[in-house]
């Protein structure tokens, strides 16, 4: 079935103006022409995508161009499977400093690697989390803390344990053209939730501190 | 001691281009003229508050107005120090969606609400993150998951052991002052790394899947 952009705009819950801003900036594909004149019909398949747009936008806060990569990591078909997970996550990094590493990062950068091998953890050396681990190090240290790699310790367990629990439950058989979406849309959106819990928990845990 | 915009730069590892656009966005405040001519001279106020500043930005991804709706929140010596708290975490909560809540997300917020209760958690009415995990079980839902908020109980529970952990572990005097640059700093960079670390066990326990 399809339907026209007012349509698209009651059961996306998202208003004409923004979808029109979605069609210009090419995250959204335009719609057929149909035989009334400068009138676009949409599908299905624009609502779904509509609504991912949203729901990265809104709830993982992603701006315009992070979003722009996501979407053409989704629709880059001449992508083998396993290497489109990887083009899909790393779109979803925040960009690099463009200052460059320090020599402070690049000391942070020895203590975290070694930090992730005394876990045992296998991951890639080029992997954008050991980045984003040393200029977080890097950032404490010379914010006046005096601490060691060790300080991620009780956020190392809790990531572990939640995503070994994640794996374990994708069931065994998503179509492969959903998996890339699957992944990202588990990524951003259960990170959001992640984050909100640990602010209500924050919150939560301070009143009963009386602190 | 003071210092050159130069050696501000070289100590901070932020380029002077980088600072002088701070200083025009009112992030940094100006510093003081010195005798020579169109030589402005910085202390350790200013190199600290620039590491803030480069920490959010770069380690926490915020954008430039929100930075400054924080650092304002810092400054204000107006506040008392447990509305200072909560003005700095609203600071860094992203803006609400401009479409305002459509039919699904007062929906969900209704299964949020009773499943925070059921957790026996103390947050008010008003807190972001209620909404937050509204917004994200109604983007799940529109995206075709059928789910109900007990979908975030392995969040809540990782949340919730981290949150008394790091209440738990704060130094019982820290000055009032900086307790609001601590609560910022703790929430944003450590929430960064366990993103990070979040990703990086994805990784690890995905190639011991063999998925």
């Amino acid at each position: 079935m399809t339907m026209r952009i007012s349509e698209l705009s009651r059961r996306s819950g998202v208003s004409i103006p923004t979808i029109k801003y979605y069609l210009r900036e090419r995250l959204l594909p335009p719609g057929e022409s149909s035989s009334a004149a400068n009138q676009a019909s949409y599908g299905e398949t624009h609502l779904h995508r509509l609504r991912l747009i949203r729901a990265l936008r809104v709830v993982g806060d992603l701006d315009i161009d992070r979003i722009r990569r996501v979407v053409d990591a989704i629709d880059d078909v001449a992508l083998p499977r396993h290497e489109l997970l990887g083009v899909a996550q790393r779109a979803l990094e925040p960009p690099a400093d463009p200052d460059g590493p320090t020599d402070d990062v690049r000391e942070a950068r020895v203590d975290v690697d070694q930090f992730l091998e005394e876990l045992g953890w296998e991951v890639a050396e080029d992997a954008p989390g050991r980045a984003i681990l040393a200029t977080t190090l890097a950032a404490l240290r010379r914010l006046g803390r005096d601490v060691g790699a060790d300080v991620f310790t009780p956020y190392a367990d809790a990531a572990d344990r939640l995503a070994w629990w994640e794996i374990e439950t994708i069931p065994p058989s998503v179509p492969a053209g959903d998996a890339v979406e699957r992944m990202v849309v588990g990524t951003v959106l259960f990170e959001r939730a992640l984050m909100a819990l640990r602010r209500l928990a924050h919150e939560h845990h301070s009143a009963r501190a009386g602190r």
